[in-house]
């Protein structure tokens, strides 16, 4: 792709010429085969009175879906703020109502309320309504723009209502189907309507959608029904059953990326409010929470240590053992935790298999335990030349660790998602803590007791 | 959506009981409104002769449906080969190439002799086709079966075309447009020609596809090209530029949920190809080369350790700071590195802006680090009775080990994405070492110089 993207900087060079020249046809013209989503990278690169002229001088439907394709710059709403007001007005009717929304959302209440008093009313009515939602539920991903026909009509007479709506330029992969009063009914796929005969009531070919959100779904939820039944569209429902927006697949293909993300953040102790591509100052506030956390958290773990103090005064390959023990524990149990964090997200389980995980994983440590106790007693034994009992000391150590490890890695998540606390966010603390005391606790007290 | 399945769960007892008495006919009829995802989940919790028994009595496409859509499953391509060849002919008939393909391709080299040997003559070699592609490019994914139109028909004569394909069951999102010699020209939307007048030239309202993919495109590119791009359906061309296959938008959900789970895994070190409902043994066997190279380089930080053991006998208490060290500094690497791994899975950047991560997280680390370390300094002082420069010196060794952890967390996955190393897979060792060795050194000969 980045043959493209040099092929494509030099042209906005041509671009940015053209508009000094102030050859804005010429522009316009220029700009007529590329894609938005292209556009809004290179506009991303310019300076902001640079970006500024460009969404002035292009057609306001390039500069709209640009504008709803900028996801490197924090809020690229408050360009809107910073055009006339009529070529914000103009930008936001050609945009489509969620992108409208999502852009407008992340700004500030006054600066939402600037511009939203330029937009027409009608729409500043829906873009307000679409700002109810959670930003995280159905709602909050929903375009309210939704292709639907009445479930009284004929095959023929579908397709030429759909030829009336169809200038609202709606992507139409799924046609809903409604009652006079708007109560959600079904979905009739544009196939079976193009190669139906012209005369077939549209309630006979009406199929009833596998999976219906409400508006407060969360959005994972959706995210789960849509790849589930490999829909296209997912059709919206209020609690009355009225339908009143539909979400596409394109949506739910940036929420499985976002949450994916967001996990992965989650699991190595990154707030998930820290953008990708936040300032420095916002990534040094949403870590140092944590590392604050991770410092109590090892501060009790060395409590054990603190303890046998005099121990390790007597022997201080101890504290070279430390170490190590800690490393392979941490790495085991980070192991169990990534897979069971990843199966609790990806699919809905009953209690009785959710317990056969916890078995497997102390097998797993059971066996992988034994293993690298032996490994690292011999490694003990051979770089040192502390006696075989050391060596013992430190077989049953990581043994022991390792046993802890995999069982606070598949028990603490799944225990914290039944209590209603999310697992990605709060399991490795604490199996890092439990495993390093308890690894701790061992090699120290064991070492007390036998080599003393 | 367990509402749902408790439902579905009374209503499969009820199917079993059809199935028991014989009556097929009833039994077809029951599951004409089950969604194949649905029926596949229970399927896999019934016992093999009953999951047999189904397979054999539901209609064909049903029973193609169910097979692609189960997932939980290990190999549900062998129950294929339990069924009567005219059976399995049947089944693979009705099933989309792709997903049979994936269902094959997971048997045993003499298994799928097996089963391509019943199936129709046709069939088995477009399936041996595919199977000719790595399972993780684009060949891999895609399905033969594409609606394509010729660039030299009308509006009308495309439109009764397609009514003369439809009845293969292609989902037609996207309608591709060809020149005689199979050269893709580019794509009409089904919405476009439904509303174009009966006589437009198809090749007025073609349009250049802002992406196209060859065979050998890895799946991660597919993905992003896409979701960049909000399409369903993607063409997918051979070295010559003939169309020879589309991937849609359900196969790229599934590849952003699987990389993601991925780079979840390797990120924890699990090796990718420990699947997440597999054995114990695999998860064993998946596991331990990668507790084998955490027991190396822990061993490698310890080696510091072991250096200043007189140190460490003349002052325990400094290895009661060693794991608060580790443990924080540890954290802090993790941070890094988890953002800067997803970076690299999200967007193309140039070298430059990586440049800018590495500088960005340094920064970071340069200010979180001095305020944990002068935590610890603090915790040190109050719970401890040593003196003011052991705090200094803690204080000293937490603020360096935490700048080292952010710069090997961003820099090392970036050097590795460079020369061609997955940084996924390989990040997390090197940035564990090298944070707990520079820790370990600069408390421990730290302490040694001002303390001893």
């Amino acid at each position: 792709m980045s043959e493209k993207i040099d092929h494509m900087e030099s042209w906005l060079g041509q671009a940015l010429a053209l508009l000094a020249t102030g050859d804005y046809d010429g522009l316009s013209s220029a700009l007529e085969s590329v894609h938005p989503s292209d556009l809004a990278d290179l506009v991303e690169q310019l300076e902001d009175d640079q970006r500024l002229a460009l969404l002035r001088h292009v057609p306001s439907d390039l500069a709209a879906d640009t504008l709803a394709e900028m996801e490197d710059v924090e809020r690229p709403g408050e360009l809107l703020l910073q055009l006339e007001p009529r070529r914000t007005a103009a930008i936001v009717h050609e945009m489509a109502d969620d992108d409208a929304a999502d852009l407008i959302g992340d700004l500030e209440p006054e600066q939402r309320a600037q511009v939203l008093a330029v937009v027409d009313d009608e729409e500043a009515a829906e873009i307000e309504e679409l700002l109810t939602y959670p930003e995280e539920s159905a709602g909050g991903l929903m375009t309210r723009e939704v292709l639907s026909v009445s479930a009284r009509l004929t095959a023929a007479e579908a397709i030429a209502e759909i030829r009336r709506q169809a200038h609202e330029d709606f992507d139409f992969y799924t046609i809903f189907v409604v009652d006079p009063d708007g109560t959600f009914r079904g979905v009739v796929s544009l196939q079976d309507l193009v190669i139906a005969d012209p005369t077939t009531p549209i309630s006979e070919i009406t199929e009833e959608p596998p999976a219906v959100v409400t508006v407060d779904t969360d959005q994972e939820e959706v995210g789960k029904a849509l790849s589930r039944y490999n829909l296209a569209s997912l059709g919206v429902v209020d609690a009355l059953g009225r339908l009143v927006g539909r979400i596409t697949f394109d949506d739910v293909i940036d929420v499985v990326e976002a949450e994916a993300t967001e996990d992965i953040l989650r699991f190595a102790a990154v707030s998930d409010e820290e953008e990708i591509r936040g300032t420095t100052l916002d990534a040094i506030r949403s870590r140092l929470p944590w590392l604050l956390l991770s410092v109590i958290s090892a501060a009790v773990a060395s409590s054990v240590v603190f303890a046998y103090q005099s121990t390790i005064e007597a022997m201080a390959l101890l504290a070279v053992a430390m170490p190590v023990i800690a490393g392979v524990g941490g790495n085991a149990g980070t192991q169990a935790l990534a897979v069971t964090i990843r199966r609790i997200a990806l699919s809905d389980e009953t209690v009785g298999e959710r317990m056969g995980v916890i078995w497997k994983e102390l097998l797993v440590g059971l066996v992988n335990g034994l293993v690298m106790g032996v490994v690292a007693a011999v490694l003990g034994l051979l770089f040192t030349d502390a006696g075989v009992m050391f060596g013992v000391v430190v077989l049953l150590a990581m043994w022991g660790s390792l046993l802890i490890a995999s069982f606070a890695g598949a028990f603490i998540p799944i225990f914290l998602e039944r209590i209603g606390v999310d697992p990605a966010v709060a399991s490795s603390p604490f199996v890092t803590t439990l495993t390093d005391l308890f690894g701790f606790f061992l090699l120290l007290g064991l070492a007390t007791a036998v080599l003393m």
